[in-house]
C-alpha cells in the first residue's frame, strides 16, 4: 500500500541576509534521495530591500525548478546582534511570502527538533547532524557549504516529522475506533 | 523656475504585522496635500504567511493605485516583546521586497528623525505629531486611526527631509564653485 506523502519533495531553507541556505531531496517509502543544494548570497553593500528582492528571485527559481511538495524553514530566534537579528527576520519574511506566493506548504522547526529528529537527542553537536544528513542522503561527504547542510537537515527532519505525525494520526483513528463512544 | 522633485507623490508607511498604516500626499513646491490613508489589517488567527501574503497583495494594490514617487518607511527598532519583533520585521521584509518589485525607491526613518521634522524637536509627544500632521495637511480633524496617520507624518517628514537634504546639496555644489582650487 503506498500513501501520497510518502513520496515527495521536500525543500529545507535555512534563511539568511548575507546567505540562504537551500537543500532538495525526495523522500520515498521511509528513505531520502539527495537531489541538490546550494546558497543564495547578497552583498552586504547593498541596500536591503535590493537584497531582499534577489532572494525572492533566488528562491522563485528553485521552487520552479525543483516544484517542491512542501517547504522546511528554521524557525527564528533573537541574538544579541539586533541588526542582524531585524535583516534575517526581514529576510525570512520574504521567503515565507514567496513560498506563499507558489502555493507551497511551510513548516517550521527550530534547531533542537532538527537535532532531535537526525541524531535523536536536542543537544547533539552540530557535527553529528552534519554526519547524519550525509549518512540520511548516502553521500560519500557532508555537503558544503555549512548551510546547504543546515537546509538539507531541516528537509530530511521535515520527512521524519511528518512521517512519524502521519503514523500519529492512523494510530489516534485505530484507537478512537476501539476505544468507541 | 520648478524642479522635477518639487512636485511628487509620497507613500508613508508605518509597518507591522496586524495593522500596516498607509497614507499618501502630494508634495508640491514646499505644500502638501493630503490624497489618502487608511490600514491594512491580518486576522492574528492566520498563519503568518498568509497575513505576509495579504500586506503584499493590498500593498501592490495601493502602489499601483496612487503611483508614488518615493515610499518613507520607519526604522525598526526592538522591543521586549520578541515574537512580536520577529513578526513585524517580517512584515517589514515583505514590504520592503514589494517597493523593491515596483522599483519605487525607498527612504527610512526614525521615529525621533520623525519628531524633529514634525515638530522641530526629538522629544516630541506623539499627540504634537499628529496636530502637525492635521496642520500640514490642512485637514478639519487628525486622520484616524493612529496607524494611518503615522503613516501620514512619515510620508510629510519624508519630503521636508528630502528639499532641504537637495537644497543641502545645491548648497554644497555652491560653496565647492565658490572654493575652487
Amino acid at each position: 500500500m503506498e500513501y501520497g506523502f510518502e513520496k515527495m519533495i521536500i525543500l529545507g531553507i535555512d534563511p539568511g541576509i548575507a546567505t540562504v541556505g537551500w537543500g532538495v531531496v525526495k523522500y520515498e517509502k521511509g528513505a531520502f534521495r539527495y537531489i541538490d543544494c546550494g546558497t543564495v548570497t547578497t552583498p552586504s553593500g547593498m541596500r536591503v530591500e535590493k537584497r531582499l528582492f534577489l532572494i525572492h528571485l533566488a528562491l522563485s527559481d528553485i521552487i520552479k525548478r525543483f516544484t517542491p511538495d512542501e517547504i522546511s524553514i528554521e524557525e527564528l530566534f533573537f541574538n544579541n546582534n539586533q541588526k542582524t537579528a531585524i535583516n534575517v527576520a526581514q529576510a525570512r519574511g520574504t521567503i515565507l511570502f514567496t513560498a506563499e506566493e507558489h502555493g507551497i506548504p511551510l513548516f517550521e522547526y527550530t534547531p533542537l527538533q532538527v537535532k532531535q529528529a537526525m541524531v535523536g537527542y536536542g543537544r547533539a553537536e552540530k557535527k553529528q547532524v552534519m554526519e547524519m544528513t550525509r549518512v540520511f542522503l548516502h553521500l560519500d561527504s557532508v555537503p558544503k557549504p555549512d548551510d546547504a547542510a543546515d537546509a538539507l537537515a531541516l528537509a530530511i527532519c521535515h520527512g521524519h516529522t511528518r512521517s512519524s505525525k502521519i503514523r500519529g494520526l492512523n494510530t489516534l483513528k485505530y484507537s478512537k475506533k476501539t476505544g468507541g463512544n
